[in-house]
C-alpha cells in the first residue's frame, strides 16, 4: 500500500496538514504565490482515479468539493482551479487552487511561465496576497469543522 | 443557462463532438500534441463545480473517470492527467489527457514550456504518436459503447 521512494507515502504528520482521516489527508500546499493553495492526497500509493474503487473514489471527490466551498466562501477567490496530475509524484493528490485576476499566471495554468506585470499590478498583487495571508486561519479553521461533519 | 459571450454556450453540433446526452457532452479535444486528449464539458454555462447540485457533479465525475478508464485500457498512457481550470472560459469543462514520458512537455503539465529534448527523442516521439493517431478510432468507439451503457 506504500512505496518506498515515493514523497507522499512517508509519514506525514507534518504542520502543513490541516486533517486527515484512515483515507486522505488535506494539506496546505504553501505555495507563496497562491495563498490558499489546498491539496487532498490519498494515504495509500495509488496511482490513478480509475485504480481506487467507486466508493473510494466518491470519497476524496466528496472532501475535494468540501474544500473547493470552504475556500470559496472563506478566500471568494475569481476562479478556483482543481487538477490531479501526479507525472512527478505518481500517487493520488488532487490541486485544488484559488485564482485571482492579479496572480503571477492568471489566466494561464500555475504551470505555465509567469505572466508579465508592470510595477504597479505587482504591488496591487503583494498588497492583496497580503491580505490572504490574513485570512488562512480562517479559512483553514472552517475547513476543519467541515470536514469533521463530513 | 447560457451565456451569449461563452465559447462553450454556442451550439456544438462539430465533428469533434464524439458524444452527449442532455446533461454534457464528451469531445476530442484535436490537440496535435496529445493524441487522445479529450474534454468533457457541461452543457448549461455553470462556472464552478460546486455550483452544481451534487448528483449532477456525481454525473460529470462519472463521465470523467469513464472516459479515463477507456483511454487507459485503448491508449494506455503512461499517466492520466486530469484538470478543471476555466479561467479562460468559466463554464466547466474537464481535461482528460494522457501522457507519455516523450511527450513534449512530460513531466511537466501540458500548461508548461515545451522541454528540450534531443534529435533522437523527437523522432522517436513523433513515430509514437503517430501510432497513437493510429489507435484513436478504436479509442472513440469504445469511448461511445461505455457511455452508451453508462
Amino acid at each position: 500500500m506504500h512505496s518506498p521512494n515515493c514523497a507522499l507515502c512517508q509519514p506525514d504528520d507534518s504542520h502543513n496538514v490541516l486533517w486527515r482521516n484512515d483515507k486522505l489527508r488535506v494539506i496546505d500546499a504553501e505555495d507563496p504565490d497562491y495563498p490558499g493553495f489546498t491539496r487532498v492526497a490519498w494515504n495509500d500509493h495509488v496511482c490513478e482515479m480509475t485504480d481506487l474503487e467507486p466508493p473510494d473514489r466518491r470519497h476524496i471527490m466528496d472532501v475535494v468539493w468540501l474544500v473547493e466551498g470552504v475556500m470559496r466562501v472563506e478566500l471568494m477567490p475569481g476562479k478556483v482551479n482543481v487538477a490531479q496530475l501526479g507525472n512527478y509524484v505518481p500517487h493520488i493528490h488532487w490541486h485544488v487552487i484559488p485564482r485571482w485576476p492579479l496572480d503571477s499566471r492568471y489566466p494561464d495554468a500555475i504551470w505555465a511561465p509567469m505572466r508579465e506585470r508592470s510595477p504597479e499590478q505587482l504591488l496591487a498583487w503583494e498588497v492583496f496576497r497580503e491580505r490572504q495571508y490574513g485570512l488562512l486561519t480562517a479559512y483553514h479553521a472552517s475547513l476543519r469543522v467541515a470536514l469533521n461533519s463530513l
